[in-house]
């Protein structure tokens, strides 16, 4: 990155002994980002603790609809909202939350580099992660030559074949991305339409390096040290073919942590995503969801950096008059 | 401002012949031109129909809420808002809407220079109008000293006494303004606490130019050719006082336009806002209500840029969806 973050140090005795805050903010991405800006407004105590920062949109090679801020990389993108929130001296640790539990009027957030936060308040904004194929090779060839990351791992397929599953604007998006990069991008899609925005799938299918093997579903990722080939079947007829390729991005969907969630007793939603209501709040009192990790039937989901960042700044508004009204202020 | 807009010709033929789009947009403030910036992800035929561009944003003195762009004039921040827009040169018009009628499966929006645009859907951005205080002398001496607008007002009272009545965010940030411009600032609240950001109410107590009065509300305003002082009174004691100024910013809060909204047939809330479901949409088939002036149980009512603009891209998915439903879009 090309600015300064204020980490603090990993490892702070009294984060040990159980530092208190007001607000702890689970999750680097839009949404917790802007929810540590907000919590300033209130000069809550608050700290982001983060698996990574800028979550994945920091991946995105290109994002146009943040409005105000036009055509910019998400990783760009990340730095300018981590700036901002930095302008306000909110610590941001790089560390894995493993617990989250109650503990009399305050709930314990404890990590896997052994922190143990004690907190009036927790807004978890964790997004979501990707889905994997769950077909024979996947996981044996991860790193070489399978990759959910067509931004990261793109420029490694310079004028090779790749296929890219999925139907949705990720994976279109990814594969116009791609078709920049390689001789051949095979767009695999089990439907014979794209649930994406019109202009990718306008700009997937007028691209000449963009061959579509609709009505297709990938079996086998096919190779012994690298990938070599998919094998695809046809789901209308059954052919089954060998597709050459040197890489397989996987961009089928994203789903968030439900089993993270289950565990700390939040109720989720049959998508596993933790049901809301329309101040981010759960049937947890103090604990808030923002972002992509929340669902249930008073959310629309709409996946987008503005719309994460929105509820960033609504969770944070609620924990703050939730804290007013169970305690003074930490200090 | 100090880029060109693609204003269309405020009055072409087709316009008053029925031009037929996907979307029309009511409404140029946050969440309207974030429903433009959408719209054009899905190719569709869109107009905004605006009052005036950037809403109440262009009025605010100084934002530092919007994740990503630090510290910025509401008028800078729109500009950046429209310049977005204008890239994919969707039409922002400056004029208002009338009225909107049902005509088979198409909507008609009509405007005061004679427009009627159909359309297949709907968006309805149009914010919130400032309250009125609704007091003698108020409405004979706006202009000359009452004013509803600090950034806009306040620089006519270089060196002068005002007072600022209310206890919100935006009575106390007007304060904090007038204050670095004005030789003192009065701020006359009902309550004896503030009901604002905390970061707001520290700064102007310890602003040596603002003087609070709480407990207190204005019942006229004085003055023949332009305002000499309000008259307060303490509603706690009953005493009566005189407070010689020269302005007075009235800061009492936001109601949307609930006398449109019913004359259209949309459903309100009790504070007259328009009830939208999670996706923006209301109790008519096509049109969706977005921003401040949308409310209802679904909504967490949180009036900031970054919600409103959240909205905005809610409603134009959905937008989208529902005109898919319904037909092909317009050519």
């Amino acid at each position: 990155m090309s600015f300064k973050l204020k980490l603090k140090a990993p490892l702070e005795p009294t984060e040990f002994m159980g530092a208190e805050y007001d607000l702890v903010i689970v999750g680097g991405g839009p949404a917790g980002l802007a929810a540590a800006l907000y919590s300033t407004r209130y000069f809550l105590k608050a700290i982001v603790v983060t698996e990574r920062i800028g979550g994945y949109l920091s991946e995105i090679q290109s994002i146009d609809n943040y409005l105000g801020i036009p055509g910019i990389r998400g990783a760009e993108l990340m730095e300018k909202f981590v700036a901002h929130v930095s302008t306000y001296g909110v610590p941001i640790v790089v560390d894995k939350v493993t617990e989250v539990t109650r503990n009399g009027s305050l709930w314990i957030v404890s990590t896997e580099m052994g922190r143990r936060l004690r907190t009036r308040a927790v807004i978890i904004a964790t997004g979501s992660k990707r889905k994997k194929l769950g077909v024979p090779g996947e996981e044996r060839l991860i790193g070489r030559g399978v990759s959910y990351c067509a931004a990261c791992d793109g420029p490694l397929f310079k004028n090779k074949a790749v296929a890219v599953i999925g139907g949705g604007n990720s994976a279109l998006s990814s594969s116009i991305y791609l078709a920049s990069i390689c001789s051949k991008v095979y767009l695999i899609h089990r439907r014979d339409s794209f649930r994406a925005f019109p202009i990718y799938v306008e700009a997937v299918k007028s691209n000449p390096r963009i061959e579509l093997l609709l009505n297709s579903v990938v079996k086998e990722i096919i190779g012994e040290e690298k990938v070599e080939a998919v094998r695809v079947i046809n789901v209308v007829n059954g052919g089954e073919s060998i597709v050459k390729v040197d890489g397989v991005f996987v961009e089928i969907g994203l789903e968030p942590d439900k089993e993270f969630f289950k565990k700390i007793g939040l109720e989720v939603d049959d998508s596993g995503h933790a049901v809301v209501k329309p101040d981010m709040s759960t049937n947890l009192p103090g604990i808030f969801v923002a972002g992509d990790a929340a669902g249930g039937p008073y959310k629309y989901r709409f996946e987008q950096v503005i719309t994460a960042a929105a509820e960033g700044a609504i969770a944070a508004d609620a924990a703050f008059k939730y804290i007013l009204k169970t305690k003074t202020l930490a200090t």
